[in-house]
């Protein structure tokens, strides 16, 4: 429909929000602006540096990720100015630029192109808006806001997606959600994809069976049909059909394959302080989009909602025209986590809000840059401490109090703090501080032994010896 | 063009943003929140409180307003999903949906909708991204971010105007800008057009003669011409012709017009805090855009650069289909304004600027709300003492020794606060403390006299009295 001539003054026009966006007034802008806050500051504490790129792309650089599919969920952008590209859509064309329905694309071509001078490995973050074009429903809208978190190269990619599945559930023990409320259900893309490959799965119909797992449950009856049809086994459609999905452990052939890919993670996962109980080794999480090549990961909240979702993705920056480079990430949508938290009653009040936004939030310096002595049983309590170290200590009385009031300012005994880790291999301690002064920090903490630590502030060289590791977060509150 | 299929693994593709659109790497990205935090922290003491919507719009909603001539210029966005949408287009029809190329048309049809609900007046700023489908140039891109402030209803328009003003250049020297680097350059449509209307202009004329002489100084010896052919008679041509625009004063009928309209915004914007260095009337200034109905300004930095510009726009809630609405309102860029930063040497480095965002915000609570007691001559220091809560007190040595390092964290004396004042007219202390206390201010401040102040905790009810206006500032940054 063309638009209209302009009214003439004194004819009213009533018009409305488009379909599936929104309008925020005040008290609604106050919600979105605590979610930010939540997943910036969350962000921040675990070293991840914001970027952003054009609201618009190249349609084409969403097609080279995803393929042709996504196209029809985009939304067409074009200039009324160029009048080649007007004459190309009105000759059948589709659109030469699109709304961004993901970011990955944008971070994919920004890392791309300068991938030589960036640090190993780079780690990003992204909050911003994206546009679909599907139609809308409760907890899906044609604009919304997005929370990314990637962490690109580097040699320990274990590390990389154990961070990526932590970050992500510390944001949300940080909003409130007790932590057996949320779980990670975690998977592997490559260790399915070998099973059924070792089952004559062929490589042509690899992309369309994980699709048809991915949606197995929604599927129902037709899964087995459709899967049979693609020549999956008869036994592995029965596999995949269970409710559930199929065992993670104890199934033969299967089994095999996943645990060896999913068990190292979970270790890793768990040391790097993701619960126990919100943790789970899960066969049927396959995830939709073709371009994961590993890891793959959801988080499901209060049994039953995605609230976010990622995996490993090790062919992408290449295809961008970058060098051979791992890659992890995950996103979490603004529509989701709000309706969540209004829901679970975890989403603070006018005031409320007013007062956290008003607050100090996460220091941009690093607090604490936590590295080993050369002795390995030190080593392996760098992870941990990193972990406590960002996620505070909660104050016994707010606990038993307060425990649905995440906003309170007396939640914490010692407050949430931005702490790094080095990722160099070396074990020369003076490299190890030298990286952490490159990265601003105020406090190096080194890690002795299983007990002891000692903290050395940065800015002025002065050293604590012999801290308890369990004293370490407190000390370093108390030193500012 | 239409996109290309997927590549095949391997094979790369070298993509780059699209033109006029901009990469934010960390570092980048620092120093774009940065200018955010400045504009947010501003806006939140002025006591403006924060909206959104939809990037995109009903393209129809732009031409309303703005008339055809935005078309050209908006990128047109469109679902490729909806079969109606592209079949039209393909037919020849104008796009359905617009990036917006500004947020007031958004404003607009927001405040109608809920008219009747909203405060008297209606504070609201905004900070987003625009989109124009212009030519790039130094200064100028195809994304922006831009700051939005208007104030809209309420009696006392010239209020409304004169905060205005006043949170724009507040903004400036909080940046760093020295107050003589900046001016605010006003002036009054209706005024020139009651004289256009005197000389013979008639009514069909006057917005092609308004848009001309906006465009003078461009136009050079052309504007005479077309002056001449729109019926302006060559006096008035001449008056306009002249460098720098007509004299403000001093100019018969002309100076009758002017004067009478902007001498009392003038002085209200100086009872309201704008350095009277930092404010010049002046004609020359007609804003090209068709909306505005009174007051226009523009502010000039380092002589040069028009860094924000805004009017009044009395008519434009109407034409959304609200109730007559008085509204007034500025836009500043981030282009423009990051690079004025830069060329001052007023852009904080990296390690600056997280510093800086670390620090606490604004407070979202009014920490101080500004009421007289029954006396006139307590009522003309409400203004000047809410201008100086807003403002804050430097630290002389700073000023020695820094001033050029606006960043400093020992820049204040006394910190700038987040004041306010009632709009409603009664006298009535009861009401207006009522009036602070909905709005949640931590402090009443009871103007007493030209001398002395009560202040009132409203969270506590503790009251200290008899204290001098000069210290209210001290007290309270005391009083935390």
């Amino acid at each position: 429909m063309a638009p209209e001539p302009p009214s003439k003054p004194g004819k009213a026009r009533q018009f409305q929000a488009p379909k599936g966006t929104r309008d925020f007034y005040p008290a609604d802008l106050l919600r979105r602006r605590y979610v930010e806050r939540l997943w910036r500051d969350t962000s921040v504490r675990h070293g991840f540096e914001e970027i952003d790129g054009p609201t618009f792309e190249s349609a084409e650089l969403y097609a080279v990720k995803s393929g042709q599919g996504i196209l029809s969920e985009m939304f067409g952008v074009y200039s009324g100015k160029d009048e080649a590209e007007v004459a190309a859509i009105r000759q059948g064309a589709g659109p030469p630029l699109g709304l961004r329905p993901e970011f990955t694309p944008t971070l994919a071509r920004m890392y791309a192109a300068r991938a030589a001078q960036l640090p190993r490995p780079t780690k990003w973050f992204w909050m911003q808006n994206c546009y679909r074009a599907e139609r809308p429903q409760r907890g899906r809208l044609r604009e919304f806001g997005q929370w990314n978190c990637d962490v690109i190269g580097g040699e320990d990619t274990l590390a990389g997606d154990a961070e990526t599945i932590s970050v992500a559930m510390m944001c949300l023990a940080e909003a409130g959600l007790p932590e057996h409320t949320c779980v990670a259900k975690v998977s592997d893309r490559r260790a399915i994809g070998g099973y059924l490959r070792e089952r004559g799965v062929g490589e042509e119909a690899m992309g369309p069976v994980l699709q048809l797992l991915d949606a197995a449950e929604k599927l129902g009856p037709a899964f087995a049909e459709r899967a049979g049809e693609a020549g999956v086994p008869p036994d592995v459609i029965a596999l995949f059909s269970r409710p559930g999905g199929p065992p993670a452990t104890a199934e033969g052939g299967f089994a095999r394959h996943f645990d060896a890919a999913v068990a190292p993670l979970v270790d890793r996962a768990l040391r790097g302080g993701v619960p126990a109980a919100g943790l789970q080794a899960s066969p049927r999480i396959v995830r939709g989009l073709a371009y994961y090549t590993g890891m793959v990961f959801e988080i499901i909240a209060e049994g039953e909602r995605a609230v976010a979702g990622g995996g490993r993705y090790d062919n992408l920056i290449e295809l961008f025209g970058g060098p051979p480079t791992p890659a992890v990430g995950f996103g979490m949508g603004d529509v989701v986590l709000s309706l969540l938290l209004e829901d679970q009653r975890l989403m603070p009040d006018e005031r409320q809000i007013m007062e956290c936004l008003s607050r100090t939030p996460a220091s941009y310096r690093p607090q604490a840059f936590v590295i080993a002595n050369e002795k390995d049983e030190s080593h392996s309590h760098v992870d941990p401490l990193v972990a406590s170290l960002r996620r505070g200590q909660q104050n016994a009385a707010w606990l038993d109090r307060d425990a649905r009031k995440p906003w309170d300012p007396d939640r914490y005994a010692v407050h949430p703090m931005h702490a790094r880790r080095s990722y160099k291999s070396t074990r020369n301690i003076g490299k190890l501080l030298q990286d952490a002064s490159a990265q601003r920090a105020r406090f190096a903490v080194i890690v002795e032994s299983a007990e002891l630590a000692t903290i050395k502030n940065l800015d002025t060289r002065e050293e604590h010896k012999e801290v308890p590791l369990a004293d370490v977060g407190h000390r370093l509150a108390a030193m500012g």
